[in-house]
């Protein structure tokens, strides 16, 4: 059988240092994989641009938070009840699979119902489908221990934050914080390599927005430029701008972020024509999520795959938070002036809450006197995860005046989140050429000079000693600038370049027996494969000039 | 009670964005934290600069493996079994604590068996210590699951991939390998705030030698710099050199990681009167180390705490996972020519082999003729985690002729491991300075530049549009530049230098009526409060110059 393209990759990834399946020595597990040197180069110089995109375009900030994630925030969030694959077991050979990937068009519970799937493994008809959750789960500490999962996403630990990070941004919407990091889906039977893992590296931002006004501050910058949108039946052009004002896109906040996305992509390597956005239909929304546009990239042996999705997911997380913790979330719309209105008001009676509630009578006080009377007769707190009734007898309901600043609502947020796995795997496949070159196979990666792993290959033309200490220093010159080097003083240039092309190193240089006398070196380029004479003094900032985005 | 320094810089680091404590809305759980905005920029400054040290000054390369590990790992390189502590349970209270912690003096088992260890809860004795193991355990999949763990140490996945990295080096030693990330440990009752925590940032660095020559390339150009050592009873001062020479240091490469560390430890901000390195003990080694040096670093309220661990792993790890694997992950030391040598070789009976073993059979014939037969008589074989045995008519052994280019051996490791959030507390702790200024508490945090999360604050001396407009557009060309900023026009000047002192920012610039004339603004220094007048146009160089390291 030929070698798809996913097979040649692959086997370049592993035979150069991109990527290795894990634990390969004790037989590998499907759905987890090693970035190798290279890889995790390639994967650090993506995860930098995309910082550039967010933290310094858009203004966003960072924050990092654990991977073990509490119970009680993924019960909130939904996702221990909604976060399942349905999935079927052979009672045969006692393997498990997914349902979906066993079902090729028509509705895979139906399918199931009629006998019509098949064990991929044995052949068996595989019945009875069952919800199963896709998080890892564990515990945290010994005797009394407390669940936890590993995070489905990183979102979560943003949005617990979210009453710190408000004050932090001074109470002030929209703005936007992002998370970087690992992400976890104990996929039931992953089959698609390097696309479907069960431990995945994600870029997540969330930016808060009034729900009153999904206009973003930069929207002018962006609203002459194109979008290539995909409406489930045929592909699409729009300006940024006019697929809000006809409704396409929900809101100028949902199209800026989809902006983002495009040109962060194009600028990584993707192939223009091998990129589209695709709206969700109303069945494949996420528990979460009001609208949702996926970026789409193109694979030769996976067809479309999602890359990254922009949600609008509305006001469902803080507001879940809010319910199940009973801390203040809410962002406040400030009022042109103060305005006197009549409120009820609870008035704690600490006398009769200490004796009851003990030391948990000061944070209930705190509680109860935030609490919004029109709403509730009987009082049922949320202290710390665990439900209390109030008796009656505890408070008093008073009425007064009261000057108000504004009004408290919870924000609602937009969703960009990347795929990082995904967008690396494809910028690797987007890249790839092979030809023949005197009769041997030959192969170039493509890839950006931003994003790629290795700037710079150096080599003296011969072994001798006055051309390799010129390369030496000029090559740890460049590291210390920053430029990431490959020395190589080994076979034939032809050969030394191949072995540079195959990596997708934008630049060799060659030190040769005139640099001696002129100070200058051979500078080829990957593409044009066209040479240029460069003076050694000016080397960093030709170089430079050309790899930065 | 007054705060001591912990506690007051765990209050500035809530209320300004460094350090949350996670889950905090549902009533958060030991041993956990986020990094809020402020928090987050800073461990990412830690570690670049920490990549700066390793893989641009010493030539590491980077990788990157999942933090799930596969039991088979961990249960060769001694986890399963080694990675625990004593534990005590209150049989009162129901809650259970690690025995090491409640024990001020003296051995703690015995101190348990004597009766003498009593609940720090409810004060009932405590006895029958049992070893818990510490790390965080999960499933694989579904149905057939796969045993896997939190990884301790992100080494596990470096040493598992020795021999594909070996080839990536080009089969030359010594090379080094680094990994940043997360690390997990199921503490039983962690209380040492951001200190102790269950899940934490490292930097490990696996840095692989010929056992017969642990000098370091480098070595010449760190020999007469100074190490700060202790030797468990007083503090001594040696040179890198010397420390080797008198066997202090058992050899070049430890000693020359010791002085990359302490070099780290001092660029980041450290304070050098708050650094020592203490050897460990033959009774506090770990089980996989022979010689190790801990980077200690003082705290006022922890005492002096380990925050890297310089660890000679020995043949240790390598050697486990060639035996439960099987796998071929030796070096070869080459000979100056190849010599001609008498072997004994196992030849495999694909015959036989074949119809027994079926499509492991491959597999088996590749681990047979790799055997060294000396050793064995019976023939044993790890394939996949699986032990198969040979049975004697599936080969034979032949005595043959051949020309070695060289012996094969097992690697040493030398491990420099660092606690990034302990260093970034520290940081903090010794960055930490107060007063009062107008009768009011004043804080500081004297950052070093290089690791500040914000380098910059930027204010425009009073609301006018044209100082706003000029101020804004010096935030925006900064930030591009890539540095970060902190943009502020609220309340007096005072007010605003005082909010950026205290988050450690080490420049402020003003706008003020003269910048529309003169084109230049003020530049503020943190420590000297000294003020400089400098060009628009010459800001960004003038800073770019005070913050590179």
């Amino acid at each position: 059988m030929p070698q798809d393209i996913f097979d040649k990759i692959m086997t370049l990834a592993k035979r150069r240092g991109f990527i290795y399946p894990s634990f390969e020595i004790y037989g590998g597990v499907a759905g987890f994989y090693d970035y190798g040197p290279l890889g995790a180069q390639l994967k650090n110089n993506i995860e930098n641009l995309w910082r550039k995109y967010y933290l310094l375009k858009d203004n966003c900030i960072e924050i990092n938070t654990p991977t073990v994630t509490l119970y009680e925030v993924l019960k909130a969030s939904g996702h221990t009840n909604e976060f399942t694959d349905l999935t079927v077991d052979c009672k045969k050979c006692k393997q498990s699979f997914k349902l979906e990937g066993l079902v090729e068009k028509g509705d895979p519970e139906k399918e199931a119902k009629e006998g019509k799937v098949k064990c991929p493994n044995c052949g068996e008809i595989l019945k009875n489908p069952y919800p199963v959750n896709l998080m890892f789960s564990t515990k945290i500490g010994v005797g009394n221990t407390r669940d936890a999962f590993l995070r489905p996403e990183t979102a979560q630990g943003i949005f617990t934050n979210f009453h710190l990070l408000y004050r932090y941004a001074r109470e002030k919407l929209p703005f936007g914080v992002v998370q970087i990091g690992k992400g976890y889906r104990n996929e039931i039977s992953p089959r698609q390599g390097i696309i479907r893992q069960r431990e995945f590296n994600m870029a997540e931002a969330e930016v808060f927005f009034d729900p009153k006004d999904k206009s973003h501050p930069d929207f002018d910058s962006v609203k002459n430029k194109t979008l290539f949108l995909f409406d489930n039946k045929k592909e699409m052009k729009f300006s940024v701008e006019k697929a809000v004002k006809q409704g396409v896109v929900n809101n100028q906040a949902l199209a800026y972020y989809m902006c983002l996305t495009q040109e962060f992509l194009l600028d990584v390597g993707i192939d223009p024509e091998k990129f589209r956005f695709r709206k969700h239909g109303d069945d494949e929304l996420a528990h979460y999520a009001t609208e949702c546009w996926d970026a789409e990239l193109y694979s030769e042996r996976f067809g479309w795959v999602e890359c990254v999705g922009i949600a609008d997911r509305s006001a469902y997380d803080i507001k879940s938070h809010i319910e199940s913790s009973g801390n203040d979330m809410y962002a406040l719309r400030k009022f042109d002036e103060p305005k006197t209105v009549n409120v009820k008001k609870v008035v704690a009676d600490m006398g009769k809450l200490g004796p009851l509630f003990k030391n948990k009578a000061g944070k209930i006080k705190d509680l109860l006197e935030k609490i919004d009377v029109k709403k509730d007769k009987e009082i049922i707190l949320n202290v710390d995860g665990e439900k209390i009734k109030i008796p009656t007898d505890c408070y008093k309901i008073v009425e007064t005046e009261e000057k108000i600043m504004g009004e408290r609502f919870v924000p609602h947020v937009i969703e960009p989140s990347y795929g990082i796995d995904r967008i690396l795997y494809m910028i690797l496949e987007h890249s790839y050429s092979e030809g023949k070159k005197s009769d041997e196979e030959y192969r170039i990666l493509k890839l950006n000079p931003v994003v790629a792993p290795v700037k710079v290959g150096i080599f003296p033309l011969i072994g001798d000693k006055k051309l390799i200490n010129i390369a030496k220093k000029l090559d740890s010159d460049l590291r210390t600038s920053g430029i990431s080097t490959y020395y190589d003083e080994g076979g034939t240039i032809g050969r030394r370049y191949a072995r540079m092309d195959e990596i997708g190193t934008p630049f060799c240089i060659t030190v040769d027996h005139d640099s001696i006398n002129d100070n200058a070196v051979t500078v080829r380029d990957r593409d044009t494969t066209k040479q240029d004479r460069v003076k050694i003094k000016e080397v960093l900032s030709f170089i430079m000039a050309k790899i930065s985005s």
